[in-house]
């Protein structure tokens, strides 16, 4: 097992009504003026964001708001928003919503304190100090809840990158499940598959055998596995919307990534196409994910036979490991279909015709050398022939 | 689902030679006179002390040292240093050790803070405030490192009893699976058998099913049922050790223990073992949970046939669960002893005729009522019939 530091300081308070404690939250960490910051509508017409402000209200702590948050968010509103906590003296952001609206929140949170363009974040350098954010969160998908990491996407040029840092980190997460029950199935699913995702991309890996990692996600996978077609199946089951909503937590702080290298390269090549075609993040990994996997295969065919074993209750081919290999990524694959997700380019709304342009941007945009490393290394060349597995 | 908080914020410095670390992290969260705390000669013997000594004189953070402590911790102990830090103005305490040298570094940084006697808050009182704590652990069992609770044992009348609070949580744990490789293999075991005491007591329930909860709990018994044989016939086995001490830390961190009440009741019956005969925990433990769970068993039969199927890998009898449910005991019950565990009253030194005496400290000892509570309520009827099993 290699040396890693854990650190996961997040206050995670999880359960039903609890957005009614934001305030109390935000007095315990110690903010004293608010930026509270959303995305579209559906936060105001659930008559969630009068309740935040009702709660911070209660603690005699004023507040400004910036709404308009997108999916996969835009650097011209962290800009904004960035200029309006400098105006305002804000202190603590508040990010009400789901990945977007606490990536957007964290790049606003590192903007405010830092004398340079807060894209420099996005370009290698380390977020060392940041206003304090907290967030009471409305999608099960990203892990930005339990992070230190944010993803934007710089208007000139659809770059998008990530950036991390503890400064970051959410001081609290405020997740309440039946605040998802609302969702759309087809932004349910997609949350289900990008926590699958964070799974995957940690269980894909050359290094050593990490007993304890394997086995947290694998518990992690196989609960998703089973909470996943419930919840598609009833939108309302509590329940079923609880277990996803705390996996994807954990799936995503890092608990079960420790001591290994990890894969990511299916997020990467994900990127390009929800940059591209502002497709859901989730959507375009269901697409990728196979293509990928296929691709990695034969690098380490007993791993994918593992997954398909432990994960998919697939036989052990005990004499060709690589049948059960692939029999685990269809099975995967179906269970993806299963829920609704889209199964190439034409269902995602991608294009074939892009794929020349994808490649470019995937691999020399933004400083890239030519190639993409997860796993293995990808060339120019190979990653040619995923997106064309994924047509 | 229950509503719950989940709060960690330990920060895990995980790997080989990490102890050289200590004096930076003690820096970092704001240490400026250090008590050591200690237990038996092996640290001094094996170069750990001098090693963490010469840490903090690399940070030109000063020091005192308190050595002495026990297994199943004393309450005179505390005393002392709580006198110590008192009269040297030590704001942190860094505790080099297992469990016990923890729990005793907790219990002083509770009490050096606090106006009454320090044993207030093993009677029922929280802790709310405390010098801050950090760990170098030597043991992989108690969980200690990342708990908020401290378990200490008074010497009139024997009482061994438990306090908690987040104030108690380490600001930090360094973790170096080589420093558990010189411990004896019955220590050894002893600190496996505690470990998966700690996720055999958050699977016992009667509550609403809950997913995630669970299927993190199989893993990491999973890996200890796996690694725990390999660091017995191999105690170099670094691997085995890292997996052991990792699984040990998020076992008792709460990260599988959220959303639903636990059982705690091998634990409660256990105590009463360990600080009459001084036996280690983990082995008084191999001893009570196989009778706990036999006593058990009826008022949950489904739970306990999950245990042996997904854990053990016993077939499930559809037509008698209760048959899988007993295979499942039986199967744990096999393992430590197959680790080195004793298996009854005379291999732990224990008397069937103090069973009188043990039932009676248990039930009514330090304001009991009669019965303790977990998963089942006991009366001491039952907690006979329990030691009875034992013997």
């Amino acid at each position: 097992m290699e040396n890693f530091e854990f650190y996961s300081p997040t206050c995670f308070v999880f359960g039903k009504d609890t957005e009614n404690r934001a305030g109390e939250y935000v007095k315990r960490f110690g903010g004293t003026k608010v930026l509270i910051h959303y995305g579209g509508g559906s936060v105001v017409r659930s008559g969630l964001l009068d309740r935040v402000k009702a709660s911070l209200d209660r603690e005699s702590i004023p507040y400004v708001e910036l709404g308009g948050v997108k999916p996969n968010p835009r650097s011209g509103l962290v800009y904004e928003g960035i200029d309006l906590c400098r105006k305002e003296n804000v202190d603590f952001i508040l990010a009400v919503g789901g990945g977007s609206t606490i990536d957007s929140s964290k790049a606003i949170a590192a903007g405010v304190v830092y004398d340079g363009d807060f894209w420099d974040f996005y370009q290698g350098k380390r977020i060392e100090k940041a206003l304090s954010v907290g967030t009471i969160l409305t999608i099960a998908a990203a892990g930005s809840e339990g992070s230190p990491d944010t993803v934007i996407t710089k208007e000139e040029g659809m770059f998008k990158r990530g950036a991390s840092g503890d400064a970051v980190r959410p001081k609290f997460s405020i997740l309440n499940p039946a605040l998802t029950q609302t969702l759309p199935a087809y932004q349910t699913a997609a949350g289900i598959t990008d926590i699958m995702a964070h799974l995957y991309e940690r269980y894909l890996t050359n290094s050593e055998e990490v007993e304890v990692t394997d086995r947290l996600i694998e518990g992690l996978l196989l609960t998703m596995a089973h909470e996943g077609p419930r919840v598609i199946a009833d939108p309302n089951n509590y329940e079923a919307r609880a277990n996803i909503m705390w996996a994807g937590m954990v799936a995503h702080n890092n608990t079960c990534g420790v001591g290994r290298s990890q894969d990511w390269l299916s997020h990467t090549i994900e990127h390009e196409l929800s940059a591209l075609y502002d497709c859901a993040h989730g959507a375009g990994l269901a697409v990728t994910m196979p293509a990928v996997f296929t691709y990695e295969l034969s690098h380490n065919v007993m791993r994918f036979a593992q997954a398909a074993v432990r994960i998919w209750g697939c036989q052990m081919d005990f004499a060709h490991p690589e049948v059960t290999a692939k029999a685990g990524i269809e099975a995967f694959r179906n269970f993806l279909i299963s829920i609704g997700m889209p199964k190439n380019f034409e269902e995602l709304g991608a294009k074939e015709e892009d794929i020349p342009k994808l490649v470019d941007v995937l691999c020399h945009g933004d400083g890239r050398d030519g190639t993409i490393s997860g796993f293995i290394t990808l060339k120019e060349d190979d990653c040619t022939k995923i997106y064309k597995m994924m047509v």
